[in-house]
This record gives structure tokens, sequence and C-alpha cells, in this order.
């Protein structure tokens, strides 16, 4: 699906607004490309995302899957918008053992009001990129705050 | 629903497994109540956990909902099982503002294979405590590995 | 939950509302309490609603638990409204075989846009009683088109 | 993706499980293409399958979405299998306003015990083909009970 932005400016928007989710620094996520409704967030592996097995976290791995559709969902709002996560659902599709996770929201439905994407997680092991979960997720458009453009 | 534990040491086995699950002691979440069929998880607030807004992140919301259930799961466990996330869903009911988040995962089913949970997200701010999040979530049953007890 | 109305015709218009769903009438599906918040659809077996082996279709299952979860978000509705499906999720937990289907919607969230409902069908077979399907629903509330009330 | 199947009849074993779900019959719904992990079935209009704004009731929707993806599933997996639906979820778009639905169930994950699919029906009215609603489901392999194959 080819999708155009209605804000010139959404790029910034989302590289600000991705700046000020404390949790991505936390975690060391960071945003990949922004295109119009679609975006990548990235993860390097480390061994403090992980669940007892080693891998990345199921939690991490949505994390990092909500944040990302949240900013393609965001990218095709008008001025003027701030998106939340009404619903995610995402599966778990492989273990996401590897070195580094690429997350990828995708918008299939951009209303008025909800906004719909795929989303889609990939870890990369070497030469190898296994696709390790795929969702679903419904977002809002609000007016934006006082507070700034808002994603997640 | 009342649910007996099929294997005595079932809380034992949790507590070490979450704590052998890392991203917990990254973001600071502690297991709280362990009962067959039901588990808690507390995540204290914390200024790197936040979205743009100062709120929890819905990612943080969703990987500790995963986390309490993967092992609500696990407490109906037979001895020598292992459990892992085939998928949750989670709706945000409300922003996740408040000092302390609690998550409960309640085992609505439990069968050989799969076991489904009930997630519920509660977000405490002074006396007030407001349902922020409710999903679903199916876990699988597989034979305990080499590496011991999993879950999420 | 207990929630309150704020239309007095909410019984009314849901009772209306559901004999203009044809579909409900080819399946033979009948509105059972209609409560604010929490609505039953019941559905009586019959040989024709079954998958091979005999049993309800996952399909009918998830088509009465929808309509009971959007009737639930319906009557907590301002007069002038209708409702629409954003999304739904549903678990099949056991086989649905018996003589009569009990879908129940209850609302969970009662926004100004956004509703979500819990979803629950359980299958009648003798005295028997089984949870046989659990799910999740988002509802959005829309302004009341020339052809009346909506839900579905 | 590109899948291939293990037990060769399967195309045959599908298309006779299918005119086994008397719903099918029901509600008019015929197999379309039959394909190594991925599987059309259609629905032309009808009055008696409608919601009360005369559009494709949203568990009509699901219900061809549900079956498409189980026989995608269960195109793919061994003789001597049945499938079951384990969960689906699925996001309602655009109104199904049109002459027909078209779903596609398209395997994404194949594995030994669990399958995932994406889902996806499209509306066709006149020459325009709409996408109306998207989802996801997991399916589980069964061994054969003596009934026959099973999907849904």
């Amino acid at each position: 699906m080819a999708w155009e932005a209605r804000d010139p400016a959404f790029e910034r928007l989302i590289r600000e607004s991705f700046a000020r989710q404390k949790v991505m620094a936390l975690i060391g996520a960071v945003l990949g490309r922004v295109e119009p409704g679609r975006v990548t967030v990235e993860l390097p592996f480390r061994d403090d995302l992980t669940q007892q097995h080693g891998f990345f976290h199921a939690g991490v791995v949505g994390t990092v899957a909500d944040s990302a559709g949240g900013y393609a969902g965001y990218s095709l709002m008008p001025p003027g918008s701030s998106v939340m996560s009404v619903e995610y659902k995402i599966n778990l599709l492989a273990p996401a053992d590897g070195e580094r996770l690429v997350a990828t929201g995708q918008v299939v439905r951009a209303g008025r009001t909800l906004t719909v994407c795929d989303l889609e997680v990939e870890v990369m092991k070497g030469a190898e990129r296994t696709l390790c979960a795929r969702g679903m997720q419904t977002l809002i458009r609000l007016d934006r705050g006082p507070r700034g453009a808002a994603a997640g």
C-alpha cells in the first residue's frame, strides 16, 4: 500500500516524539526508516532484555512492535494530531533469538478517527532474517494536547 | 475459577524462573502473589518506563501482563513443563498514569497443550485503582529443555 | 461492573435493532437478557449451523458473541447513537457441542467514542454448562444515520 | 510466502471437508482457490446475511475469514491431520457493502502443532474491490479422529 503524509513535517515530529519516549532509551531501541504509513524500530540485543532462555522477552518484542505501529499511524495524521494505542495483538512465531530485532509497522487503514496497522518483527542472526512475530494494532487519533505529539 | 496445581513446587519454580528473566530486573518488576492459576506482577513507576506524556508505555503494560499470564499458566502445568506465549492481545482502557502497575494473569482454560489466560492491569494512583488494560493470552506447554523452566 | 444506561429506551431500541439483523433470523438466534452494559444472545442447535464434526461452527460462535457485545455496548450509549464493531478476538476453549449457545457481552470500558467488551460463550448440553469461547471486542460509537440504530 | 503441501491429496480433502460444513451451505459460501498455504472462500450477497444497514454482518465476515484460514492451514498438514481454530482476531476496516465477499487465508507460520494465518476479506461492488477486514488466526493440528478431516 502506498500512503501520502498530510503533514510534511511528519518525519521530524516522529523523531522528536520517539526521543521523548524514555522507555525506548532504557531498552536501547532506535528509530529506523520513517516513511508515510511505514516505520521501523530497531533493537540491538542486550542481555538485560531477555527471558530465561536468553532470547528477547515477548514483552520487549511487543513493545517495539507497538511503537513501530504507533508511529506508522502517526505519520499519516493531519497536523495537530496525537495518537494512542487502542489495542494490539501479537503472535510469537519463532524464538526471538539473534543480535537485533527489526519491528515494522505498516498502515492498512487510515481513518479519520481510527487507524489499523500490521505489525511485523524480524530477528537478525548472522546473515539470517527470521520473522519472529506478527500482529495487528488499532490506533486512535486525538487532537494534540499541550504536551505535544503522542504515540504509544 | 478455582484451579489446583499439579506440581507442588510451582511457587518456588515460578519465583526462580522470574528471577532469571533479566528484563524484569531492568524495568524493576517484582513478582506479587503466586497462586494456582493466578499470578500478579507489580511494577513501581519510574521515569524511564514512560512514553512521551509521562505515563507507563503501552509496551511496558503489555510486558507485565504477558509475564503475569505466562506464570499463571505455568502454575498449573505438570512437573517438567516449560511455557511459551503463543499470542497475546491487549486493550488499553485508560492512561497508565500512577505510581504502580499491578498486572494479573488468570487462567480460564488449562489444556494439555494450550492454556488461555485473562490479563488485567490496574494502575494505582494514591488511593485510586483504575483498570488500565485488559487482554487475553494463549500459552503453549513444552517439555522442559536442559535450561530449566520457561515462561514468556 | 454496574453500569447505568443513558437512554431509558435502550431495551426497546436494542430489541428493534436485533429484529432488523436478518442474519440473526437466518441462524435462529434470539435476544436474551438486555441490561445496561450486559446483553445475552441465545442460539438453539440446528444441524445447518455445524462444522464437519456436528458441533456449532467457530464462525457461528463468533457471530453470536460479536452480536451480544455490540448490543451490550449500545445499551450504554446516549440517544442518537449507533454502534459498529471495530475488531473482535475470540479464543475457542472447548468444542461447541450442545443444544444451545448462550453468548454474553459485558462492557468493561464505556468511553465517549470507544467501548470495550468482554465476550463469553457457553454451550449447554443437558444439565452441563461449558465455557466454550471467550473474547474481547472494541466498538465505536457513531451518530445515528437516517436508517436508525446500528449494531454489528 | 511459498509453501509446499505434504499431503498430495490436500485439495480433494479440503473440498470434501468444506462440503461437510453445513453452515457454509446455509450462508451460501463456496470454496474458491485452494493452494498450498492459501485458500479463498467466496460469499455472494444475500439479504438474509445482513445487519440492520443491509451490509454483510460482521459475524458473517468473521465466519468466512475463519473458514478460509482454517483450510489454508489444513492444506499444509501431513496426512492424517485435522485442524481446529484456537483463536482468531479480526479488524473490520470498511463496511462490507457489496455483491460478494472474498475471504483469503494465508499461512505465515506452519509449525508441527500450531499454524498462524493472515486473514483478509475483500468486498466486491461493481468493479471496485475494497479490503473490508483483516485478521489473524491461530490453528492447532490434531490427529484425525474417526470422523475424518476437520477444519473450523
